[in-house]
């Protein structure tokens, strides 16, 4: 039983690793794989693309909107230069689901874990991928994510490997979900900042692979075909070309900015195999519902009629659509890959049918013996209602009535450095009244704003009930994909109304999912437990970016002490700045 | 004689103050006026404005775009807190005509004197308004300017003075005029830096006051009101009310990106009377010329047709018009203000009549007893070739074959901690190939890119000689306004063709203006002298946004050494994170 194998199936050994990467620096890591180190530069610019037909000023990596994506082996160091040529605009990349154990200044969260980057800057993640699976990387700066700033992580299995992938495919493939809109992240904000309040809306377009496909003619006559033109080679829909008999593995990642998906391939069934990066006991579906942030492998057999192609679609759940479903091509190699299915794209499931989605998520499991399950109890509760309310005439989303302001001073150096007035050093809710009603309207939305963060005892272990209820419109609850840094958790249950500690609620302490990414369906309860084992603070926090933006996150700290100083490139702004020196050299 | 007499009379003995400005700290400036402090805070948002009658997201102060006026007197130290709330976008503003004499580090100029300041901080500027006149500030960073970030700055002598300003007027009034684009900043920049190069074009709408019209119905009937709306009050004419009768001073600022105007005001004559803060030989005229980053203050009898309005308009010179004229009202009260005038607008002097707009340079003199003549012999001459070229398929404009880069960490920094390796260490050329043929485009348009500076010794006299010439275009020469920071300058002559260095030129020793921002006409010369006795580091670039931009800048530093050391605020960027404390405090 080699190294890897430990690191696949008993995660709990990894906290004396997590010791081994604190004592010593990275290069030290006992690991048995060789120690590939993967050298990227990131060159993130703006430049006009044609996603959806239309021209808008998207952001790109190395010239490409979605960005590269980081092909890696478990066990690698990856080092990746961000070069900010943003013009005025800075940045700051999180490489979701990578855990950053040891390197928590490498999460690439402004505000929490580093200063973003000025333009003209370089600043250099280096992090081990310890685990093989599907992540993805993405702006975790303002509203930065909408402007296309994203890509796909995935991390293969040594070839040396002793236990392969549990599911046998042929040919390993990509699909990046997300959703596009034409405002840019600044009118976004502004938007969203307004009193009073106005709201973004509904995106666009639905992308596949970076690709949709805008109905040019909303924009009326006077905008030309060097603006919005639906014929663009640069639009043509994504093609996904199988060799029939094959099977594939897809890994699909969500990078949305607000939107909650059901993905399908026309006549085809995908088996679930990998939820986040951990397998999942597989199971058959002929849609796949995704949240934002939440990463799926699926296996598919190109087993029908292999002489025509069929559709791949995208369409919107647990919203009210209002824009058009996703299309990609699924090509029977050799048909040619723009020759259109002769048959109509399937519609997808009906966006309000919450039962179906929770039966999914229900299904989702933990694949028996690849999968440590979680400890039986817990150190500590806390519950999070989930609550749209206003500040100061501002929509604003809260927890437990405190809506988060995020610092100018990382909290990561606020901690290391002593900085108390970085940020509200007071202790957040842990509950909220037991009499409040959240099938309602609150009957006062009035929040407070707050920097306040969570200390956890490192090592504890910590359960975290999401609560939804009403929003600050009549008989309307949200669908929210809450997403944890620096951990994943196990998903123990999903319910319906006000969750009830007294007894009646059933866990799954069996075999529940690791993930780091869940819903939590309208007007009901997610519950998720994690150990708080990696030293260094970290965001829980709604993945919908304009959700985020308006305050609907949390901070965990556990065993910053146990951090080294964070690099001075991760400092520079804020508070940061009184440890400029000041005398001369 | 008192000492505001000294500051404004005879400028050399500002040599010993300066002296005393940096021996001993602002505090203890030995003034004579009461030393008043004026503390104000600029919050920098983005927020959606309809200044030409077209929604575009607009960077606003203190929820106003232009900002709002700064009204100083002679002497006052100014403190700006500017609160950066621009989401993910840095800002930097620049003080133009102040010339920060002991404060080089409130420039304002990103690359050059500070870090531009993040989102979430805010940065302090203080610094003492020495002379009475008319200035401007704008933001210094990028293409950030043409979102709207400017605004005007009035010093008036203080009450106390025993010399009052020379020419009797009843009311002080301000205008600006700028030109405005639908375009954001980030897709103007990513036009400028592409390959093929794409042009930005002429702007949209020319305002006065803030306050233009476009033709709406340019974007066809899928535009809805909500976007635009030519009856949308908000973007209902400037007014300028003048009493019968009265005369009134209008201190007239020019914030283009691009554009160089006429401004007149219908059946109206005009008394120029100071011109970039120095009183000037007063002469009459229909019409002022006026380049971006060009102050001056007219004076206007109210003796026509009380009965009626009249129109005040801009309109564009030196480059092919394309966008409608600017319009405002000059209102007669009491009638009402927005009464249209019964005559059509006056369409104001053709475009390309260079020989009349000359001519207005020429007259512009000093006004005698009131400014110092220059020296009359300089201690060394930098002759400066203005050309466009190509740098590896970008378009760029260059100065002696030279286009400036800007670094990531700022010179004054870089020069104050000897960070030799942060900017290029050699010498910028002092003059081009005398055989150049000016009147062509460049055989080999090729150049080179550099961050190189000029080095001046301290309190040496200085000409500069702006020499034009073809651009990439046949036929073609366009009007340059090159304005220096940290001084102002003699302009000693303009000239036709090519700068003649060998005795047929003659220059004006005897009632030069002094000015900041002086235009460089097609295919001519204009010849400047200035004392380099401001220690620290200046910009000297043409005031046209995307010209700056795209490299038309040159730096001169002069005694640095005697500066003290910058601020911890101005630093946090590049290379000057290195000086963060990198041990736990």
């Amino acid at each position: 039983m080699g190294c890897l194998f430990l690191l696949q199936n008993i995660p709990r050994i990894l906290t004396m690793f997590q010791a081994a990467f604190l004592l010593f620096s990275l290069v030290n890591i006992p690991i048995c794989v060789e120690a590939r180190v993967l050298n990227l530069t990131f060159e993130v610019s703006y430049q006009f693309k044609y996603l959806d037909c239309y021209k808008k000023l998207s952001i790109a990596i190395n010239g490409m909107t979605p960005g590269p994506t980081i092909s890696a082996v478990q066990g690698d160091t990856v080092i990746v230069n961000v070069i900010n040529n943003l013009v005025m605009e800075n940045v700051a990349i999180h490489w979701h689901g990578i855990r950053q154990i040891g390197t928590p200044w490498s999460d690439g969260t402004d505000s929490v874990t580093q200063c973003a980057t000025m333009p003209g800057d370089t600043f250099t993640y280096k992090f081990v991928v310890d685990r093989p699976g599907t992540y993805m990387y993405h702006s975790h700066y303002g509203m930065q994510r909408e402007a296309g700033l994203y890509g796909l992580i995935r991390v293969s299995l040594p070839k040396e490997q002793s236990e392969p992938f549990p599911f046998p495919y042929d040919y390993d493939r990509e699909i990046i979900l997300s959703d596009w809109y034409h405002d840019t992240p600044y009118e976004q904000a502004t938007n969203l900042s307004s009193i009073p309040f106005q709201w973004i809306g509904e995106p666009q377009s639905l992308l596949i692979n970076g690709r949709g496909k805008y109905n040019c003619s909303l924009l009326g006559s006077s905008v030309g075909p060097e603006i919005c033109n639906a014929t663009n080679p640069l639009c043509s829909p994504a093609v996904l070309t199988v060799i029939p008999g094959k099977t594939y593995r897809y890994r699909i990642a969500s990078l949305t900015s607000l939107s909650s998906f059901s993905f399908q391939i026309e006549g085809h069934n995908m088996t679930v195999v990998e939820a986040d990066g951990t397998y999942v006991d597989s199971f058959i579906t002929q849609n796949l519902y995704i949240y934002s942030g939440e990463t799926y492998s699926v296996l598919v057999n190109a087993t029908q009629d292999p002489t025509r192609n069929y559709w791949a679609t995208i369409n919107v759940v647990a919203r009210k659509p209002s824009t058009p479903n996703g299309l990609a091509i699924f090509n029977y190699y050799p048909n040619h890959f723009h020759k259109l299915p002769p048959t109509p794209p399937p519609p997808g499931p009906i966006w309000n049918d919450t039962a179906s989605q929770v039966k999914q998520s229900l299904a989702i499991k933990a694949l028996r013996g690849h999968v440590e399950p979680p400890p039986n109890t817990t150190d500590r509760v806390i519950t999070l209602l989930n609550t749209q309310n206003t500040i100061n005439g501002n929509y604003r989303w809260s927890l437990n009535n405190v809506s988060h302001s995020l610092p100018s001073t990382p909290y990561l150096i606020a901690l290391k450095r002593n900085l108390t007035d970085a940020f509200d050093q007071s202790q957040p809710p842990e509950d909220y009244d037991p009499s409040y009603d959240i099938y309602s309207v609150p009957k006062n939305p009035n929040a407070t704003s707050s920097s306040s963060i969570y200390r956890l005892k490192f090592n504890s272990t910590v359960d975290i009930i999401l609560q939804n209820a009403n929003t600050l419109t009549e008989n309307s609850s949200e669908t929210h994909p809450w997403h944890l840094h620096g951990h994943d958790f196990w998903v123990l249950g999903f319910g319906d109304g006000k969750f009830n500690s007294t007894g009646d609620v059933k866990y799954n302490l069996d075999n529940p999912i690791m993930k780091n990414t869940v819903p939590l369906y309208p007007y009901g309860w997610t519950a998720l437990r994690f150990r708080a084992d990696n030293p260094g603070i970290w965001l829980f926090h709604c993945h919908i970016e304009s959700h985020f933006y308006l305050g609907m996150l949390a901070l965990f700290e556990s065993g910053s002490e146990m951090v080294a100083d964070p690099p001075q490139a991760n400092m520079g702004c804020g508070e940061t700045k009184r440890f400029i020196n000041s005398t001369l050299g």
